[in-house]
């Protein structure tokens, strides 16, 4: 059977970044740039005064005559000669003749025409900001591969690059299966439960930032899953979840080859999340890339997060994938024997110089309130382990609560 | 002048989380839960199988005959009795008499209708998950003020809330101010520039969970100011940028004022982003935090981390509104003198024990490119600091990027 290693190298092989798409500027956060921005202008555009003050030249002190007032969005039309100052606003363009700005509250205003300077020496260049400091013109200022945070947009505004090529957002479709499953509309009958798993990886697909199809619920009838896989099947990323252990009712991986979904893998050696099936379709340009996790919501969700995840922000274009791990100090003893590569769910708080962290009361795969109390996984290989308070494990951050363990 | 903690304290003095709102359950994700929720069910529903074997009597061993055959949704029909035996799903309700599972791989089939058990011992209750479990009915499951990740919309699905009372995003609106200011789409001429400012703070606004209004960009009149800024006035918060220092031209506080926004505070000892005003205005049921952010870019997007963005997480209900702060280990020597706390752009990168973090050159409040190449913040309290390599700093990680330094 794969260590996790393995079949997250598997998965990896069989993933390239989606085709690049033109899309306005607006809508690029989050993506991946998939072209070198070169900018347009140099920036700032002019030497610009950094204060509110008076531009004048370095060498002079004491009464200067205020020649003329220049406003952010003006020009100087005049030259500044010793003797002589221009009234300046932060951003305005240093005028000809002066090589430094003294701040407005170390002057005095004699009157409407006249100023005094009160620091007896002046530095030249001082708050002045050299035309081109920050961005000169043909010059690339941001590069194939960036991902586009708010400092990014600001950066493409600034250059006039109001559209953009970026890697797109793949389409996922969610697919839960299970005759025992009811929408959570209803209220199940005995033997029944509503489908948790659904609307959960859904959820976890939009915080990825792709694109969710939430299918709905295929029972165990091969004409029905047949039918509602053909149409996941038309996205990028196909996700399953149920059908896939060693059941009489387990159909997914069958009816998922009948349909030329060709198997990479079936089971990986991790707890929780075994059972876990992948495979890819290509169908003319579009390759599907297609994930049977297990019906149980904490394994489904794991190997969402150690998989799937990583999937979708490779498509995406990303070259970091997979989430941060981290270590921790344990806050409790913990005792852990299993022969799979262990991913149990816990709680991560902040703590110096190490996180804290803490195995949540677990009940096994099915059990998502443990869930709900952790941030965290800690991973723990196979084998015994008998941890004492304090010891350093290894932790995977779940979710943007990771922002705040 | 205030200093950081204190404005940030006055900030939050001001905010209240808005009124709940009742959504789906799959448009709450993100937000915080203003109610308790209680469950309808038990989970599991049944003491269930939690794998797909053969329902015993733990007393029992060697050969069995099959009475029955439970796929997941059907309920068992005859009660199991010693020497007898139901094949079972994962999931699956355990039929009356059974009290423990063998797995489908410990037991070998005769024919079809008896198995042969291969454990000599068999441990009542093994691979049972007893009825409530997980959940009990009429139990909370989730608190009022949780926030809404992936596992609670799961939860959520769970116990039938398909509605949720939540406290909603608020609306923000995002105003530009400067005569030298031009749409990006357009070639700045002479003392012009780009707004790199509104689509860089709408953008910050988007990647909080909060609606993002973008209103354009105002020029230095008050005629225009005033009516842009009335627009401004019907958001839960507004943001201006630009126009907010001791400049002739710097009409915002004024204007402000005169809409009838109440002045909190204007300046703090903060290094970028001194000239920074905050005020409130009610107008019946709705409160408006008014900010208005210094014009240069680097300035304006600290003031928004520090202040704007934790306002925007208090109206959304969010108790945790601060970014994480950690500690890191300067790569290289670090001189920074200055009499006012200073956040400086740096990058942080993953290392043992602790990340490693360097100021990224910066060339002043302008200098939107430095800010690219950061995603953390240096941390310095007014004063001289002559830091060596390896000295112990404070930073905060900015942005998304602080999953992954």
């Amino acid at each position: 059977m794969l260590s996790v290693d393995e079949a997250l190298a598997l998965v990896l092989e069989h993933v390239e970044p989606l085709p690049s798409v033109n899309v306005s500027a607006s809508d690029a956060l989050g993506m991946v740039l998939n072209e070198d921005v070169i900018s347009d202008v140099n920036s700032p555009p002019h030497n610009k005064s950094t204060m509110d003050g008076y531009a004048v030249v370095s060498s002079d002190s004491g009464e200067l005559r205020v020649i003329e007032e220049v406003a952010a969005g003006d020009v100087p039309h005049h030259a500044v000669t010793p003797g002589s100052t221009t009234r300046i606003m932060t951003g305005s363009p240093i005028p000809e003749g002066a090589d430094a700005v003294v701040i407005v509250e170390r002057t005095e205003t004699i009157d409407g025409d006249r100023v005094r300077l009160l620091d007896p020496t002046i530095t030249a260049g001082q708050n002045i900001m050299p035309l081109g400091t920050s961005l000169r013109r043909d010059e690339v200022v941001l590069t194939r591969g960036t991902e586009i945070r708010p400092v990014e947009i600001g950066l493409l505004a600034e250059v006039g690059h109001t559209r953009v090529e970026v890697t797109p957002w793949p389409s996922v479709a969610v697919l839960s299966t299970g005759n025992e499953l009811v929408p959570p509309g209803e209220v199940p009958t005995a033997g029944h439960l509503r489908n948790s798993n659904g609307p959960m990886l859904t959820a976890a697909v939009v915080r990825t930032g792709a694109k969710a199809i939430h299918l709905g619920t295929a029972p165990d009838d091969k004409q029905a899953l047949d039918q509602m896989a053909r149409s996941g099947l038309e996205h990028d990323v196909l996700i399953l979840s149920g059908g896939v252990s060693a059941g009489l009712y387990d159909l997914v991986p069958q009816i998922l080859t009948e349909l030329g979904v060709e198997q990479v893998f079936h089971k990986v050696r991790l707890k929780p999340g075994k059972p876990m099936w992948f495979g890819v379709k290509d169908s003319g340009e579009r390759r599907t890339m297609v994930f049977a996790l297990p019906g149980n919501p904490v394994s489904s969700l794991v190997c969402f997060e150690l998989f799937v995840r990583a999937a979708i922000h490779r498509l995406a274009g990303r070259r970091q994938v997979e989430r941060v791990r981290t270590t921790a100090r344990l806050g409790i003893e913990y005792h852990q024997t299993c022969d799979r590569d262990t991913y149990h769910p816990a709680r991560l708080t902040s703590d110096a110089p190490l996180p804290r962290v803490e195995p949540v009361p677990w009940r096994g795969s099915g059990d998502l309130r443990a869930l709900a109390d952790a941030n965290a996984l800690i991973v723990l290989p196979a084998g015994d382990h008998f941890l004492a308070d304090g010891d350093e494990v290894e932790v995977i951050w779940l979710d943007e609560t990771c922002c705040r363990p």
